[in-house]
């Protein structure tokens, strides 16, 4: 299914861990579609990860180390980047997420601010670094394409995902303010997708998961988006045929996001 | 709980059919908060239901018939209402659909287009013409308030609710643009109540209705808004302490619309 | 830029007037990726226009008028086209809009109600009539996509759109709602793209459509996207690449839709 | 126009700093409908401002310092409060925002970043905290009323706002968390104003404040509500005729949310 759509663009991806990663698999398909890459992530999660398979999957893409809410890691990779390719930068793609409430078990409700405000840093303001630093570079060519992913408990409370729902809500406002700022200023777009659980490493180490992937399997007309459909849809919104989309959140969920109730979940309470 | 919110206001409420209607209990409630009414159905509703008996709690409001989709019967009905008022009019409910389709069982996706178009002209039309009627008789006061029922199959797709979701969706657009041209021109407000599932003579008809019910009471952190808490909350919309509120579609629901999923509802799906 | 994202595919395009329309755009380019398709109108938009040069420049597609309001014109199209493909339809353009109110200078709130019912006939209940027909006759294949154009004036008032806005929202009610169906039944995905203003034939007569065109101008980061742009956008939405994108409303609009305000047009309100 | 709505009930409100201020109104409006309440600001804002003057005319209302971003003042406020009044609390209102950009002339897209998270804790997070807080102190009465004070910034962006339209984003995200989880447990209900911009001591030192203003009043086809409306709607909200709303951001506007643009503003765009 490769048709060039990405000949000749380069870009960054952030987040990809082992290959259950939405970030892997949109590595890989963009390299399939012609681009060159940069991959990044923490270095903690290159210590973790298997990164390095995934490099050399993609024509030995560069792995450049960055904690994405370091300004000078950020202007590292920016610059390491751009020298790399020998020019500018025509997409991002943002897939980072991380909650210490969650992983250490606070509920909602019985919060610790400490960890709260990591989770808006880790997973939303990281995405406003990343723009203002390549903003501040003059590192992306105008028309580049920025995407980050996100979940629809931005939208509405989804109880497990605790703080990571305000998280995905301020980081898709992120999206529409700087979207704002860098599309009068240098055409450049920005854009969110929210997309259907994905049993990644990171997803379906949350509590009640399994419960909560099949009640939204059964609520999708077309069930639950892969990982790999998430690649293809990442893959039109960095090509030239998207360009006029900004500022948008982007739902990639086979059709839960509007609808009420299905058969399917009605049933279960009709039994 | 009476505080005289209405004192001195002259209101048309649409759709009283009988005791277990959201008109019904509104109508009750806008009397005891000071109002005059005058009580509207349709013909055969008329004939159907125990109007009369409302009427008669409502300080023997009058009952004027008129079939909403007719514009020399609301004529007829903003003439004699203001006339029995002796001056213009400060509120008007209207609480009125039908969809042909679902009650002679036609699926969505086999719909009749004769009784789509019926659906259409008796739940959504009728409201602006409502407001056209009493736009050109200049029967509304400065500052009344216009007020339809509506329901979340507006937004998303509930399937029992078949072709009446997109006639929601089009009476809140009416709502939108009425609100528009009656703001600018005469400073009337026209909003409607996206109202949980009541289990009213209409409703309760509906296949699957228990099903769904249940469903909906588990998904809101307040349980279903009875008809009585709608009244309630219609009270406050023809109050003057609402003022400025104009062209919204206001959730009165318990919380359901911002429920992405409760615990438990996914409790049904770990089993 | 073709690359041949719709090889192997076969499409229906409704609405092609002439070269400004969005539709004759769209048919270049589907061709230009590889597809195979079918051109249809209303049988006076036929002869109004000059279809036959598209035609020509499409690799001789087949012109089968059809008034989209008429299911036996629609079964006929359906079948015809089909048979002329000697197999299933993989993409359907609904690009048909008509307003006799706005035709004839009637204002919103002075509306005629049998031109009201034909705005949402001819503009929203015929993208109904299209997918029933489809359904009925078994003519899309699995994850077909069916598309239709629609206009921010859906979600909010735009005084010269009148009565469209309001088919807008019927529009877009209808694609969530037969989207549901048609997903659980056929896994077919249905959407709308709402665009723009565009200065095509139809667009341009609308009065005051000037000053409103260089008001969204200035309001939308990228500027306002053309019909080329457009045709682009449908491309990557009939492609395989957006499978799991359904029953939703796609803002292509340079980031309009999600501008408060921008600088340029304060500026006017400070001088 | 007093009703006597809120006979009885107690309530905590934030924010009044002089008789410009919203919450002032608030404050006045609530007592005058025969609530009990205790007026809470900052240190430096109790400092600057005349709340004294507010708590003589509220029946000598307490005034108790505290800086919402800290859980001890807010567990003092809480216990004071409710030994002040000899039970549990009724109402809350939230108007608190700050943004260390704006005062110092940050731009949105260089920003400073211990700054944005001062703006994220001050604007957004004290709001959680005063519901924890409360929450754990048992302090809230059944059906207990939570309101705080955004603005549409949160969902489109406004150049001027700068990183408070991202606070007020996150801050509606925690009205929906907070209200999901509060309305389970003990029935509190917790919705979020988005009120017209007013020219208050801290709105109207916002630079191009005028200019907006007057965008804003020519789009609403009521014009901007002012302080005065919003408190009446305040009001509403805290009574028990709203029992049923949670988890809503209301837009108490004179319709600028849902008008696209208006015959007025276009005019501008025709000369």
């Amino acid at each position: 299914m490769a048709n060039q759509l990405l000949s000749g663009k380069k870009g960054i991806i952030f987040g990809a861990l082992d290959e259950r990663s939405i970030a892997w698999k949109v590595a890989l398909r963009a390299v399939e579609e012609g681009a060159e890459i940069v991959l990044s992530n923490a270095p903690v999660a290159l210590r973790m990860g298997t990164i390095k398979e995934l490099a050399a999957q993609c024509n030995n893409a560069p792995v450049i180390g960055a904690d994405a809410t370091s300004i000078p890691d950020l202007e590292n990779l920016f610059n390491q980047a751009t020298e790399h390719f020998g020019g500018k930068i025509d997409f991002v793609l943002h897939s980072i997420g991380m909650s210490p409430n969650v992983r250490k078990g606070f509920a909602y409700d019985g919060t610790n601010y400490d960890n709260f405000l990591k989770t808006l840093d880790i997973s939303a303001l990281s995405f406003h670094k990343v723009m203002q630093t390549a903003k501040k570079l003059d590192a992306l060519n105008e028309w580049a394409s920025v995407l980050a992913l996100s979940y629809i408990a931005a939208q509405r409370t989804f109880p497990g995902y605790n703080d990571m729902g305000d998280a995905k809500a301020l980081l898709e406002s992120i999206a529409r303010s700087f979207g704002y700022s860098y599309g009068f200023a240098k055409k450049v777009r920005v854009n969110t997708i929210s997309q259907s659980p994905v049993p990644t490493t990171a997803g379906s180490g949350v509590a009640g998961f399994d419960g909560f992937y099949g009640y939204a399997e059964k609520m999708s007309p077309l069930g639950n988006a892969s990982a790999a459909d998430c690649a293809n849809y990442c893959i039109t919104l960095f090509s030239d045929l998207t360009r006029m989309v900004t500022m948008q959140n982007l739902f990639h969920d086979g059709g839960f996001s509007f609808t009420g109730v299905s058969e399917g979940v009605v049933e279960r309470f009709n039994q």
